[in-house]
């Protein structure tokens, strides 16, 4: 049975426990044994560094224990993915994974700056106001995220429109499943 | 001579050349032989992805060339670190590489969120106005990042208090040349 790390903001919702079991029995219902993380990942949040340090030690061992990846790069509080996730996506596709992700928004990373970064619809140039470049490649985020994992044998998924609650759609999440069971 | 890979989001400044190459030569002031990235990465951005993968590449070879990684976590349009700097960060941390970080955000994550993200100063709970869970470990950013780079000897730098240009200001950057070449 191939072994899957889900990763993904989840864990930072009110209802993380059912969203994240959700995701695991979609994927169990494709057959893959999810190694993590637990539904309980940020349950009892506390100020102590310590306890961080034990989140990241298991979440890195969860890793290690999957052959495959499945991320949801969703915007997180900004027009980027979660940078836990990202970290976990750049960790496992170093450590030789195979990973696929995901985005409950169908824009590409460009067309969100110019309207959620620099509030501005219609012509749009290679650098905002401030003069920072925008990657205009037409992919969900920063090139290093889809390149990475369409390099080492992974696909971003992204839905045709908009959907109505991008923190917990699981459509685009079920699709990806989908083709990664079915390229194994 | 020691390698280093420099992670961050100055390719995007309008002035990059200038301030990756006053990067390259502190850097070599302390012994570090640079592999990347080059200054004129993203110079000429086009729409084709076959240019992106290409970038993916050339930063993926770099990254591998290099004993070290120093990054820079400073915010970048948004409440976290450029998620491509995280990517490589993760990426450097799974290939055994010994990764340093430093942020020109003298705040904690947490801090940053409740004022940046939920425009709200004074008593902070766990949880923002839509539910979502808050890391209130005193971190730089998502602990993945934070505990990740502390695990696997490195260490992240912040300033003291805020600083006039967060993304040109080297003093941060400086001090944690100084200390990773005192530690090799």
């Amino acid at each position: 049975m191939p072994t899957l790390y889900i990763a993904g903001p989840e864990v930072f919702l009110p209802d993380a426990a059912e969203v994240m079991g959700e995701k695991r029995r979609i994927a169990a219902g494709f057959g893959f044994a999810v190694t993590g993380p637990g539904p309980d990942e940020n349950a009892n949040p506390t100020t102590e560094v310590r306890t961080a340090r034990g989140i990241y030690l298991k979440d890195r061992r969860m890793m290690l224990e999957a052959e495959y990846c499945l991320a949801n790069i969703t915007p997180f509080r900004g027009v980027s993915a979660d940078v836990g996730t990202v970290f976990e996506i750049g960790f496992m596709i170093a450590s030789g994974r195979r990973v696929w992700a995901y985005s409950n928004d169908p824009r590409p990373y460009g067309a969100r700056v110019w309207s959620e970064w620099y509030r501005q619809e219609g012509p749009q140039a290679m650098a905002g106001a401030d003069g920072l470049v925008i990657e205009t490649y037409g992919l969900a985020d920063n090139l290093m995220i889809d390149c990475g994992i369409a390099e080492h044998g992974g696909q971003v998924i992204r839905p045709e429109g908009p959907v109505a609650d991008p923190d917990r759609d699981l459509a685009a999440y079920t699709s990806a499943l989908e083709l990664m069971a079915a390229s194994l």
